[in-house]
C-alpha cells in the first residue's frame, strides 16, 4: 500500500492510498482520513460511494473531515468498481454498470466474473488491509454510503452480522431487485436467476431473517430518483415487519447530490460515534 | 440572471446563475448561496477564486455554507476570467494566464482589453447586479478569496475604501509585482509600464498610501507556491508600516488546496460576520 497524496485537513491527515487488488486483478485507489486526535486501535467508518463515483467524491465534496477530526473517527473510502484498461465496461459505456457501478457484489457472469468482485475486496482486502497497515479497530467499524452505495452498507451489513457496529445511509437504493438500475445490474453480474439476487437486496435479506439492530437513512423528498429507484417506503416496511429500529428521515427540499449529504453527515458521524463506544 | 441549478444544502439554497456580462462581452456563471435564515437587506460574502478555478470549486469543496447558513449570510462565488468561444485563451494554454487567470484586473493590451476586464466585471457589475436581483445589502459585504483570489480580494478592498466592511484572504498572492505568477499575468494584461502594475499589487497599495482597518490571512506552511509566489512576509512588512492590524496566521503542515481552505473558513466566516454586524 503507497501513499500517492496527503493533504492536512481540519486536524488530521487526508490521504490516497494506492495498492494492486488480488480480488479485483485490478491496481486501486482509497481514500483514507486519519485524524490527529485518536487511540491506538481507532475506530472507523467505511463509506461507500454512488454510481460514478471515484474514492475523490466523497473526500472532496461532503466535508466529514471536520466531524470525523473532532471524534477520533478515521474514514476509508474505496472506488466504486475495479479500474484499469484491461476491466471491461458497460459496452455502451452507460453510468450504471461497469466502471464506476460495482454494485458491491461479487459478479458470477462472464465477463463480469473476473474483476467485479467489489463484495469480497471490501470486506477480505480493503477492511483487513487497512486495519492492519494503519492500526484501525477491526471490531469498531461502521458502514454508510449514499444511493448505490447506500444499498452497499445496508446488504453488507445485513449480511455480515456483528461485522459493523453500525449502519446509515443516504438515499439508498433499498430494494434493488425491484428497481431499474438494481435490475440492470444484479442480472447483468450475477445472471437472470432472481434466487441469488435476493443476497444484495436489502428489504429481501431481511424478509429471508437478516437482522440488525438499527439503521438510520437520509433521504432528501426532492430527490429525482427517490419513486422508481430508491423505495425507502419497502425498507421501512420491511423493517417494520421485522422488528428493525429504523430511522429514516425524510428531508424536505433535498436531492440526491453532495450538498445533501454534506448537510446531514454530521447527524450521522455523531449517530455512529455513539455506537462505536466513542 | 437565470438561475440554472439550484441544490438545498444546510439550512439554504446554492443557486447558479447565468448572465450575460457586458463588462465581459461573455455569458458568464456564478455562484450564489442564499440561507433561509436572513433578513430582508442581508450580508454577503464575495468570494474570489484561485487560478484554473470557476465559480464551482468552492461551491463545491470549501463546504462554507453550513456556517453562512447558520449566520444568514449570503455567498457570491464569481468565476475567475471571461468564458466562451470568442475569448480568447494564452496561445500556449498555460494554466496561469487567459482562461481561469484573469487576475481580477481590467486588460489594456490587446487582445485581451475587449474581454478580460474582471475588475470592472466583479465591482460594476455583478455585485450590482446580485444585490439587486436576490435582495443584498451593498453596504454590507465582506471579500475573501484565494491565492489569485486572495490578491483579488487584498487589492478590491484596498483601492475601494468603505466599499467592503471586512477582507480576509488564504494563501494570497501578496506582490504579484514581485512574483512570476503576477508578473506574467500583470505584463500581459497591463503590457510592461511596470507603474500600472501598482494599483493591482495589495503591497504597492499600501505603501502608496491605500489603507483598510484590519486584514485576516491564513497561510499554509507546506503551500509549494509559498516562497516564489505567496511571500506573505512582504504583506506583513508592509502593513506594520502602515499601521494595518493583519492577523497572519501560519498554520504548519497545510498546503495550497481546498482541504486547506475548508479547515479554515469558518474561522474567516465568523471573523467577517462579527465586522458586519451580524
Amino acid at each position: 500500500m503507497e501513499v500517492v497524496s496527503s493533504n492536512r485537513m481540519f486536524e488530521g491527515m487526508q490521504q490516497v492510498v494506492e495498492h494492486r487488488s488480488e480480488q479485483l486483478s485490478s491496481d486501486m485507489r482509497y481514500g483514507l482520513y486519519l485524524p490527529d486526535n485518536y487511540e491506538d486501535n481507532r475506530a472507523s467508518l467505511l463509506w461507500l460511494s454512488g454510481l460514478t463515483c471515484t474514492h475523490e467524491n466523497f473526500m472532496t465534496k461532503a466535508c466529514a473531515q471536520r466531524v470525523a477530526s473532532e471524534l477520533g473517527l478515521a474514514l476509508i473510502i474505496p472506488d466504486t468498481s475495479p479500474r484499469g484498461e484491461n476491466v471491461p465496461d458497460d459496452p455502451q459505456g452507460a453510468y450504471d454498470f461497469g466502471l464506476g457501478a460495482g454494485f458491491y457484489v461479487d459478479a458470477t457472469e462472464p465477463p463480469w466474473s473476473e474483476h467485479y468482485r467489489m463484495r469480497s475486496y471490501v470486506l477480505d482486502e480493503l477492511l483487513p488491509g487497512v486495519s492492519s497497515e494503519f492500526g484501525l479497530d477491526t471490531d469498531r467499524v461502521a458502514i454508510s454510503g449514499h444511493s448505490m452505495g447506500g444499498h452497499g452498507a445496508l446488504t453488507l451489513a445485513l449480511s455480515n452480522p456483528g461485522r459493523f457496529r453500525s449502519v446509515s445511509a443516504f438515499a439508498p437504493i433499498c430494494a434493488p431487485t425491484q428497481c431499474p438500475w438494481g435490475q440492470k445490474a444484479l442480472s447483468g453480474y450475477l445472471g437472470d436467476d432472481r434466487n441469488t439476487w435476493r443476497a444484495h437486496d436489502a428489504c429481501a435479506l431481511i424478509e429471508d431473517g437478516a437482522r440488525v439492530p438499527e439503521i438510520l437513512v437520509d433521504q432528501g423528498l426532492d430527490d429525482d430518483f427517490l419513486a422508481e429507484q430508491l423505495k425507502p417506503e419497502l425498507l421501512e416496511a420491511a423493517c417494520e415487519r421485522a422488528g428493525i429500529d429504523l430511522t429514516l428521515r425524510r428531508q424536505r427540499g433535498y436531492d440526491h447530490s453532495y450538498y445533501f449529504i454534506a448537510s446531514f453527515i454530521e447527524d450521522h458521524l455523531r449517530w455512529h460515534n455513539r455506537r462505536l463506544g466513542g
